[in-house]
């Protein structure tokens, strides 16, 4: 049977990845072998990569797939498909940014203060391409960690990953520019993805992925009202999303079944009240395709 | 914009508060600076503060708004409006008494036996008060905690806080009277209460919190059931839920979903089965809004 | 009031046997007399009791009915009846086995071998009728755990209960017979059988227990589909299942709701989503009654 | 080369044992395969062992020696030699009694009573061995543990192990006769015994661990006082215990250095001072060898 | 028997007094009626109350003695009398300051522009004194905890206490005037005091503990030297403490042996080699009684 | 002031440099800002940096020293002093080997075999060097951890670093070659080596640190013995340490005071009993300078 190389992101991706697949259908359990984690699909072999290291691998065909960020396939400047962005609702994981940061109180403003300067950072290669497009020179130091506790003792500036910016603020670092966005991208091997076989279940697998992500920031609402009413409480739902209404014994009162955000639910829950829905019910999603 | 500023309690119903709003659609998060915790709506600013300092401050009107015990409100008689009793259903923190509590072998059997007793408690102005109703003269003395285990070597009577008895118990004491019932309590400050903004913004905010401890003790039932069996299946469900009562293709048979308490599914369910119901599925809530 | 005198499992069954009750609709909750916890049913009076005990307390009236694995009932050769068994979905205790198992360098490869032997196990009798079964005399020596680190030290061969057989690899040895399978069962004290009223609420308990455990594998499936489309809509869908299919306020489209087991959503959902099905919802249940 | 096969006691006894080898010298790591730990002796071999099955295993020559209960020597009948007690100071370990005990109220006074009771105990051929000495029949049924909590649903006595009886107070338990008393024992196999080189290779092993038991509970006292005043200090110090005393360069004054018990020091130490000993200092030992 | 009734303290000084006991030569043991700690001393019967509440219980006689902090002496007033210092050495608890301060961008820079603010503090009453001593008006509120917080939004000024003020910093808040210095203290009820065995039996406790804590900052050396160097390596050594110096049986060489403050090791001991000292040896102390 | 600018490592060499500083005499505290933790002294300024950058940074002059391992030294290639190795006693950090290391099953036998494979490596630099020294041309990866699960899926060999093997063994590799061995060494920024006075207090800073290495490995022994006896004593004790030997009021008998290794103590205590010893003492150092 063909199987499918599938690398999961190890590290602080993992925890969410794993729980993210759970919801998708595929439970994954790391054994005491753990960096070969058993998933409960014979169709797929799964393997725990570094995520600095997954774009490399998926591009040499030691992987069909795998979950990596958008930033390391720049890094390594591996050549392989970019087939989906997967922004991971309710996680920490959505998008973020790598930045030229300085401290608080340096002179540099924009990047052609950086000449001559000591740049330290975990990803040498995307920052010195920046360099090269600003027509600057700087030298540019490879980072083990920690890198944002670097200036001004041992570097002048650093380029950092930061989603909310609230870890340079702590150290006192002043952003300068953004340097690249990045996101979670499901990335697939060129050859493998030109296999049908192997391009079908990537498929199906970001359907589910993809699935359960837009669940996790929805839920469904159920309510009755009375046909009188039916246009001003549709009036108050979201216009994209067609509820489903069904008939009811009582042929004055009809049913709404709707899926809509979360997050607007407590915009929304008051004006159903007023407009006469009654026996309102929230409930919570596995999954949502649209 | 104007924005209310709201008293979260700090310390033994932080979790659940924070739960709770969690449920009823707003995100808290403790932060760095952990007594301002971050809130996704731009309309409220969060404050942590002790329960028992929380009506003090509302008060004042440095909060426009808090949480805390009723018990808190008496305690230091702060002039704020009450407006509605939150009972977090599934946790731990229904309605609490402040009981006047003895060893089990005292001589105490009634308030009147305090006379020249010394008293140890928390809520010094209640206890004050209590005496004063029952003509009685005792020292009452301010404890900082454990309580319970101050008598007999400390004091010859406690008013304690207590849900079902059991501590005192265990510390082998002998409750003797009740002196005060409280629950939590969402109270406003009075001004800020005259604002329509600020009163409807807080309106809005208990009916998704009451939506949510409503939802938290119930579930949903779903079921099939021929037309010839309804009667018997309706005589089951409890008389004050009115189901919706939907067509199926088959026009013998209908579908019935019921919103009740998950405490009487138990009893309930074995009976739906008995008269002749189909496919029955429990399936839990987020939110329930009569 | 007559009470049902239920053992609940102690040890390694007991998270799994709270849960399970937990969502059937009873709390149980471990207090300061941690082997007699408190249950919220008047009619119920708990016992914990480890699992190699339950079935001989059972026999002897102690109890009125109890949950055990059938391995204990067999060892312990108790008369009581096995009403149901109960497979905890989603837990790790589905069926076991109790297998002969022997270091992978050992020269014993069937029963026979094994004569003249020293064996391991903490099911000394039946170990016994096994022997006995193939006319063999070994010595079988009663084990206080740890069983699979005996060989080849301090035994020659165990008899050890294994699920998946991972422990069993992890530790070298090699399988060479099952011995007995083995499920969790819900026993009963025959004289108690025999009164209806304990009968009945075992019943009962055991149709909760049965559904919440049905529920744990299964999810809901909601779906709207043009009614031309919605024969292919169903072929995809098990056959075994009727799905509950409701008219809505648009006569071309229907609602269809039905129950599946979660472990083939991967495989349906994108089926249903090629055969034109529109606003696929997945959503958990809590109790599944057929 | 000749290697001794120790048992060294598993569970309860194991973190004890392991701290006491490392003070006596010897340093012992739990590794991968936790049965057989590593000792930092080549002269040795390891293997964790049940204190309930050692003295089995040492009696079968499985084990040249071990360390267990006394208890289970003659629960088990092994026969071995019990070579030395092991009073572990600063341990929970000291002597434990098995105890006969019954709920506060129940009827049974002395062993008499027991009479076609049902007793419940882990050690069952001890309990029987009692019960013939005082001519009694009773069933005796094998506890698996929590003993305790069997009285008295599930039995009308236990045998059980205590040290202080504390636990057996707060199950609300009387005491009705001690069984057995036991300690913590060095046990040899009588053919291991016989061979020079394993017996003295464990008279070291003991000397070492006794040296490190002693130790424990000691602690050095070094002092200068002037020869005028060292009879009054010389008869301060405990009477058994000769102190070595050394000439200063001050010919007027000695040096007292001497070792006590820790316990008696807080007595011992104004005394000292009143006798004008100066420059107290109290020191901790490793080992001590009389 | 007369007992010694000695109040412990709980809370955050209470982890470090029981390890100060143990070292002294008492040990405590929380049990299952935690604030009645066992003591291995027959003439002691220990009450864990907390620091706050432990001079008033003192001045009452409900205990004969205990440790406290001087600030909550001051703070209720309490008519006992103050012992003995206890400066924990290694431990965090050595002096502390009640300081007045407020946002570090606050218009407050002495204690008279408090006039007419709002005062946030645990200590009420030292704070109206400092007021009074001003001839200042202000509203002093009683803080329940977490007092550095509430500046600005609850509070213009705090008195808080603070050992290195790093906390202080941390909440970017600015310390205006020190209120009261305070230490650990060994409090005595004066009646108590008066009796001689009870007064005999604290002196010898506070001994043990002034020895266990001189023991805690200083260690032994030990070292051989010729005499000819002695005069040089005897002027390296602090001049206040009289060394040990002993013959050896080689007349031209002494052993010297001194007790000094660790803090001091690091920069004699290099001047110890210079000097010709041989074989210098650190040891650890229990306890040092001068 | 002039301060000693250090570099102390950040990670796995983390905690027990801590500790043997502490024992050494300095108390190193992390703080709120981790990675400038504070020293208690003045003269010395601490940095938190990774071993893998630490010689990079001493090379620069951004630190005067630091404690990393010989092998950043070499795979950096930085121009710095190696001062003094420090190999931590009772600590994992004695020796390590990077070696070049393969699956069980692999043909590669010997470096020559590597021609055109692929090598995983966190040392690319080293590795690298030890290809090029044996005339051999293969893909060195740069590792970013977890290197020895990357063979052979990821990789045909990795270099990786070992103390005991262990872990290698576990995951079924063979040790082809040594390519490196290494420790950790005390390194000092050439320019700062020369100024006397951060040369003095770095070389007082390596004594004290030796002195604490060398007191872990070791224990003090004090015994009594009858002079007579004396040289049979004497000639038990390792031959190259001088015991001191002191004159006792009795002048027939001597007290004997001897440093030994901790690690003989056990062979020789037996001795020293047969050879008539007395009031045999092991108590612990802390610091040991010869």
């Amino acid at each position: 049977m063909s199987r499918l190389k599938l690398g999961i992101p190890k590290g602080s991706l993992q925890e969410a990845t794993l729980d993210l697949f759970s919801r998708a259908g595929w439970k994954i359990t790391l054994g005491s072998r753990s960096y070969v984690p058993a998933i409960d699909d014979p169709e797929i072999e799964c393997l725990l990569v570094r995520a600095q290291e997954m774009a490399r691998y998926v591009e040499s065909g030691a992987l069909d797939a795998g979950i990596t960020g958008h930033d390391w396939v720049v890094e390594t400047g591996a050549a392989v498909d970019e087939l989906s962005e997967l922004i991971y609702a309710k996680q920490r994981l959505a998008r973020v940014r790598w930045v030229l940061a300085v401290p608080e109180d340096s002179a540099i403003r924009e990047a052609r203060h950086l000449e001559g300067k000591v740049i330290a950072t975990e990803v040498v290669h995307i920052t010195e391409s920046y360099l090269a497009k600003h027509g600057v020179k700087a030298r540019v130091e490879f980072s083990w960690g920690a890198t944002e506790v670097k200036v001004p003792q041992l570097a002048d500036a650093i380029v950092e990953v930061t989603e909310t910016g609230s870890s340079l603020r702590a150290n006192r670092l002043r952003i300068v520019d953004t340097v690249l966005e990045s996101a979670t991208v499901f990335i697939m091997n060129r050859t493998a993805a030109a296999e049908s076989w192997k391009r079908e279940k990537v498929e199906n697998l970001i359907l589910m992925l993809q699935g359960a992500i837009a669940a996790a920031s929805k839920v469904g609402l159920l309510l009755n009202v009375h046909r009188d009413d039916l246009p001003t409480v549709l009036a108050v739902l979201p216009a994209l999303k067609k509820p489903t209404i069904s008939a009811l014994s009582d042929p004055d009162w009809v049913a709404v079944n709707t899926i809509i955000e979360e997050a607007v639910v407590r915009q929304i829950l008051p004006k159903l009240k007023a407009a006469k829905a009654q026996g309102i019910v929230e409930y919570p999603l596995n999954k949502n395709v649209l």
